[in-house]
């Protein structure tokens, strides 16, 4: 995914908290565009002035209009995480969303729109819109907070959905490493009283079962064979 | 998916502003159960007091270690946004860390474990996990705000992939009516000297083909319609 052909537009965003945040998530996830439409003043320079405020923030272009702001853009796309509204553009939610901003940046310039902490983007700035995202909370509660909201839409747009997973299932030892392991303990069990002499096979089989079950790897089994020869070699020093 | 029985346990939190952001990101998603391990006492007060502090704050329960946290959860994980940190656990990325904790609800209570601000989760703390994941920042930049952190993990956790988009194709207006626009077109084209009299059917060709690519829905094509009349009867009276 090209990522420098996405442009993150805050329009009229008054915290300086949140546009810290915003572009710390940007730079998190390797975007670079971040655009503010008539920021409050105060909060962009204070923003901007913060220790360890990122190079993204100081390169951060400032537009009079939302019109300026996504001029060179091909696709405009809003947000929002109401539910609530009266929306004149079509919504879709952010998994489908992010997927045709994926498709558009390869060719052209996309710019990705939020509003303001408190009233989030006008029905004007939405007129700049082809279309609007919708992050998926619930209907009771919304309202998201901005420096998280846009953390999760660009999340979405580097998920990689075929990764794989890199929980690999563990080796299990070799069965024969596993019985030698059942039997040391199987000793140290005896030796300490927990399986009576001639207890029967019923008492060895349970606590086979029971190894097995624990699926031990490789180097694991041979750490706890040592532990239980350790406990033995201790028991019969004390007889 | 159960979410009341995905327990988020913030390990050492020390900034009142992010517990409460954990707090609004976990009411916005709809999970309900938040612990709190050894918290900066000022912190937690701050952030339980703060306005407008939700209830799952007011009821987030607090322990004294990891393990008293955990104690009645059948899967703990853990996560991590860095990449060079010597992990002995097993890392899998957000994307299917997610998978099988949605899997692991659905039967029995997780735990999602986040560290504090500054170091993340220590490696006691870590040696409570089966397994941890990790948000795929890049590596260059990888610690998060822990308030987008967690957001982006119970994102991750709600999201829908197989959800429908809602950005179905809008249904373009019959030929006729396109056509009927069409030749308003050319004829207010034509009145106001844009096309010449006579200027031959590949001027009509054109504006017609200009028309088709629009892919105009019916509302859109009578308001269309409606405008271009007007503009014709307006230089008519001109005339």
């Amino acid at each position: 995914m090209q990522l420098d052909r996405l442009c993150i537009v805050l329009v009229s965003v008054r915290n300086p908290l949140n546009i810290g945040a915003v572009a710390r998530a940007a730079s998190n996830f390797g975007f670079s565009q971040l655009r503010v439409v008539q920021p409050y003043e105060k909060a962009f320079r204070e923003a901007r002035s913060a220790v360890g405020a990122s190079e993204l923030l100081a390169e951060a272009k400032e537009f009079a209009t939302v019109a300026d702001a996504v001029a060179d853009c091909s696709l405009v796309v809003g947000t929002t995480a109401a539910n609530h509204r009266e929306l004149h553009q079509r919504l879709t939610r952010l998994e489908q969303g992010a997927k045709l901003i994926r498709k558009a940046v390869a060719t052209s310039r996309v710019a990705l729109l939020f509003g303001s902490e408190r009233f989030g983007l006008s029905n004007s700035d939405l007129t700049h819109c082809q279309w609007i995202i919708r992050i998926p909370t619930r209907e009771e509660h919304g309202s998201m907070n901005l420096g998280q909201a846009v953390a999760i839409c660009l999340y979405e747009l580097i998920r990689n959905p075929i990764q794989k997973s890199s929980l690999v299932k563990t080796k299990v030892a070799p069965a024969s490493q596993q019985e030698r392991l059942t039997q040391y303990l199987f000793e140290a069990l005896q030796r300490s009283g927990y399986i009576k002499r001639g207890a029967g096979p019923s008492a060895e089989d349970k606590l086979r079962r029971l190894v097995r079950r624990l699926k031990i790897n490789q180097a694991d089994v041979e750490t706890l064979q040592g532990m239980v020869r350790q406990i033995i070699w201790k028991i019969q020093s004390l007889d």
